[in-house]
């Protein structure tokens, strides 16, 4: 035995981490052991409580504390303009490099039936019930423009056509294969500005 | 208010994290409450024991769960040969690399009069005392090949001979500037190998 099996666990418990391998595992254990002990408990203090009280808002499933986030109660927001995003991040990007001023809907991923993941996993028959409810007037699709984010696209388009209202994506300024939350502000503002009708 | 207070406090949270910027905080963040809660809330739970029960090796002050490390309570190992390195990390290398069969003795850091970084903050007090017991009959240096390790290697091979025991240091098959910890493991073993009196 050459390491203590607690210090053991921590490296294993910090893979959890994305792109986290065993060599990082453990120079993040040591770093947070030796260097910066405070900021290690800090962090298992709000990551504990984080998993315990955010969930998903019940009218857009962004990430929140409580049942209805801020943005979808909040009255200054145009309803008649929803954006529909992949994850919360995308949310976050496009708040902070648009002025965009309508409401947000969170599919939570892509359509890709090989990982089960279909219409009802990304909430869709909820988006199609407000696509129906006729407050409406533009359906913004912010989804990136990767294989299963165009047909992930089309599915929600052929709903809001189904439902007379206006679909436009926003512009290929969106670098192909891109995750929204990795474009810089000003390419995903020029995105947002010249998005068009599907 | 665009995003939930504690999700804003985890994100700034997982700053702590080495290399960890905003966009990666928030990266991670999204991660663990949406797609790994069960791996999130292991880590919290286990970061938060770890930081409470590790602490410094008596002897030789690597970090471990008890008063003494299993290293250094080993019987089997022989302590007339003693390797410095400059973190516990360094130890799980030489230790998976080579056949060493000697102590440790971890310095913490190297010498960095700037940062006010010295001797006592480097336990060199204690492996002075370490050297003229007369137990040891090599002290192995295994320090990074940095500007501030080979003075702090300077520092230490005087202690030694002072005490009249054999200091030697690692070959440099380490890359110059290099992290110990980043380097494969058979151009550890040989560099240990080739270790020469210094
Ligand atoms: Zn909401
Ligand atoms: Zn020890």
């Amino acid at each position: 035995m050459t390491e203590p099996a607690l210090l053991d666990r921590l490296i294993d418990a910090l893979r959890c981490l994305p792109g986290v391998g065993p060599k990082s595992a453990q120079r993040i254990a040591f770093h947070l052991l030796e260097r910066d002990p405070e900021g290690g408990r800090r962090l298992a203090r709000v990551l504990a409580e984080a998993l315990d009280r955010i969930s998903r808002c019940r009218r857009c499933r962004t990430l929140c504390e409580n049942e209805i986030c801020d943005l979808c109660a909040n009255p200054q927001r145009d309803p008649s303009l929803l954006c529909v995003v992949e994850q919360p991040s995308g949310i976050l990007a496009i708040e902070q490099a648009t002025d965009f001023r309508g409401l947000y809907f969170v599919l939570g991923g892509r359509l890709s039936p090989i990982d089960g993941i279909g219409p009802e996993q990304l909430g869709l028959d909820q988006l199609r019930a407000r696509l129906n409810a006729g407050e409406l007037v533009e359906l913004i699709l912010a989804i990136s423009p990767t294989v299963e984010g165009a047909a992930t696209a089309q599915y929600i388009a052929a709903l809001a056509d189904d439902a007379k209202v206006n679909v436009t994506r926003i512009a290929h300024g969106v670098p192909l294969g891109g995750d929204l939350e990795m474009v810089d502000g000003g390419t995903l503002a020029h995105a947002f500005a010249g998005r068009r009708a599907l």
